[in-house]
């Protein structure tokens, strides 16, 4: 718990931020305090709403001044408890709104941080852009916040992470100075790339107050298909048959388990099983190209050959929006459709492809020698090699009795996982939650140096000071 | 010029580094000390040939120690004096050649920092793979030098640039330990990226020492075309056009000025005029795909259209290999054909695409002013906003004289650039040439975080000193 906040810190920060730019009043810091899944919950002293990159500049020179500390929250979406103050001032963006510009001639569009991604989606739309970063929390994810977490999401396979997203940047630094790097440049070898530490930074370099933003052409032909596989060993050669035959042309490539499938049909309204038979694993590939037909094309034929081959042991291909869309929610609702089964570890790793299913394999057999019983799911963006892999109590099992073993077990997997040279990591972040797991890790080189780089631009230590190292 | 290095250091490097480990032979040194377009010569003590990480290792641990100073080198083709020591130890990567691991199914090979790029592009053919970082450079140029130069080139629009390209990277960082950060993963959200602050770096912050790179599937489908327009407005226009046309697989859009093309025919051997009749500007235009057809089927509809609305004169269409090889070769030709013409002074910029035509008019005009009958010449990346603007002494005029006025022309070129939010290097970096303009056009609060970040790694400046703030 961070140290209590001065009396006369309170007040400036009330004062520069003025009526309706703060509060203290329970029912509105509650949704602000709790973690959506639970697993966190906060107290803060102050929430601060500034409405400006100005006013978020004063509330941090105050706290840098005096050696507040700060934690900066967007939508409050995160999994990693980053978001959640612990008697740090909490400083919500949600009041920057601001879609500052839209350019669909230079493929950009500048958004203030507390835009949701879903809202930077339908602007994007409206001039003919697309903007290529999806989430199932777009609704409420903001722009600072998947700036600040280095969001992943499904298409990360053709158009990479948040990282590769963003232009420029604005931000206001530990030192309550605002950094103006709002460029929109596709080239600029000037120097260190000051956004790329803020990017993925969680908030511990400053508050990201505004990004641009590169945006893509909207993609006419589209192909989205479930295919059903003997294993995930099987699964890794049909994404690099995917590659081969569709080019860059794949934007997605996800895996899923039928223990997955099964959740989402019991435990979701409204869902169908995607073929007429149980298989036990399954990959969701989408195609997309700006030539007409050719997405339809090219799945056409990494799926006959798949069938023709024996890889693949049946398929559905989506005819209609509507259609790929109801394949899309199998895949979206594996998160929540294990939610009612009870107590899970959950782990967002990444490994090299082609040790994907090595992981997998490894993995399960320690967790049910350790946990007999226990219920894994593992799916997501294996195109990437990050798999989300879930270990749910046994059915009829005692949630406190598996949520004890938790931190035993996630030390086997995370184990396991870096041996096979990945992360423990892959979209999440370290937040609170991973910091000391990730430490032991890194090497004491790599470590020291990002201790170093925190300690030049933080010397006080006040920005969301419980993440990282 | 740096201070005199103590004999008993170089005794210690002449020891740790072993025989053909270092020289001071005048003639091996000569090509090192010399940039190609001659402007910069430079002086050593010492040139070391580490041939093992641990070697680097060492000689950066006894410099640390002794704060003495070091310029790393990969294959000397910087355009900014960045790679010629002026009294530092001269470290060249040129021993460290080893491919140490090419892996087509996980799309990665991972090479040490002096491989060539073009041996980086036979090794990932063999496996049916793509590194699409292309250099005319690139025999020479090494994988140490494009990753801390973080290097462009024709493919950025589609690819981006190296810093896009690599996955993971190994280094020796200032205090001599090595840092070990060869990863091969897709996604990695584990705290600050620290490989993004050596890439781009030019060797402040450490000498890379291996990358894993990013690799692609061979594309099937592949059109090459030159178009003629009436001017850089138009070009845009067509730039636009191709991105909706053809969706992501817009590989290469470049402009080139119907001067640059005639120094080109007049003083490179072996070249022709592209169209039967001459054009004020020209574009380059390369759309690939996965699906067979696809780019020959959007390069026809992207011409086909131009022509009939008017915005496109004239076009050709590559039919063979050879003749997209021809039509290359021109685009390629630009820098060097110009050679010939006497004193230049050249810029590397970029700005938002929608500011290109007016900084090449804003430009010209003041460039006109300033040089009555100075040649321009107008080329390069236009579909990421970069272009190389190049401004030759008037024909028959002196070089001295013309080079005398080089840096209040740059600056007026460069205070243009940045009034329309541009960068004064787009992608050869500062070195020592451009650092001291940059720190012109950064804001002090920019500046301040970027001397901060390089006094935490380096506190004693030995890496590269005279490049960066």
């Amino acid at each position: 718990m961070t140290k209590p906040v001065p009396a006369d810190v309170l007040s400036r920060l009330k004062s520069v931020l003025g009526e309706g730019g703060w509060s203290q009043d329970p029912d509105r810091l509650a949704p602000k305090l709790l973690e959506w899944r639970d697993r966190w919950t906060g107290t803060t002293p102050l929430l601060a709403l500034p409405k400006t990159t100005a006013e978020v500049a004063a509330v941090v020179g105050i706290c840098a001044e005096a050696g507040v500390a700060i934690t900066p929250q967007g939508g409050n979406t995160g999994l990693v408890g980053g978001q959640i103050p612990q008697g740090e001032i909490l400083l919500s963006t949600e009041r920057l709104r601001a879609i500052r510009d839209l350019d669909a001639f230079d493929d950009v569009i500048v958004a203030e941080a507390g835009v949701t991604l879903a809202a930077v989606h339908e602007a994007v739309a409206t001039v003919g852009r697309r903007f290529p970063l999806g989430l199932a929390s777009e609704g409420t994810a903001t722009v600072g916040g998947v700036v600040s977490t280095n969001a992943g999401g499904t298409q990360v396979l053709r158009y990479g992470t948040t990282r590769d997203l963003v232009l420029g940047l604005e931000a206001v630094l530990p030192n309550g100075e605002v950094w103006n790097g709002l460029k929109r440049l596709r080239k600029d070898n000037t120097g260190y790339d000051l956004k790329q530490l803020l990017i993925g930074g969680e908030g511990t370099l400053g508050v990201v107050t505004a990004a641009s933003l590169k945006l893509f052409p909207v993609l006419v032909s589209r192909a989205t298909a479930i295919a059903a596989v003997d294993s995930p060993e099987v699964a890794i050669q049909m994404l690099a048959r995917a590659k081969d035959t569709a080019g860059g042309a794949v934007e997605a490539f996800e895996l899923m388990g039928r223990r997955g499938i099964e959740f989402v049909l019991k435990n979701i309204t409204g869902q169908r099983d995607p073929l007429p038979q149980a298989h036990p694993w399954y990959v969701l590939v989408e195609i997309a190209s700006g030539e007409p037909g050719a997405a339809e094309a090219a799945m056409e034929r990494l799926l006959s050959k798949g069938l023709e081959d024996g890889l693949v042991r049946d398929a559905v291909v989506a005819q209609t929006d509507a259609q790929a869309k109801a394949l899309w929610s199998i895949r979206e609702n594996q998160s929540p459709g294990q939610k009612p089964e009870g107590a899970t570890w959950k782990h967002d790793i990444s490994v090299p492809v082609s040790q994907v299913a090595r992981f997998i394999a490894e993995a399960s057999a320690a967790m049910e020698a350790f946990v007999p019983g226990c219920r894994i799911t593992a799916f997501g963006h294996v195109g990437d090699g990050n798999i989300h892999y879930d270990v749910i109590r046994p059915h009829g099992g005692d949630n406190a009795e598996h949520s004890a073993k938790r931190d035993q077990g996630s030390r086997m997997v995370h184990d396991i996982v870096a041996r096979l040279g990945g992360s423990i990591s892959a979209e999440h972040g370290l937040g609170a939650m991973k910091t000391e797991e990730a430490r032991r890790y890194k090497s004491p080189v790599e470590v020291a140096a990002l201790e170093a780089i925190r300690q030049s631009l933080d010397p006080k230590r006040i920005m969301n000071p419980r993440v990282f190292f």
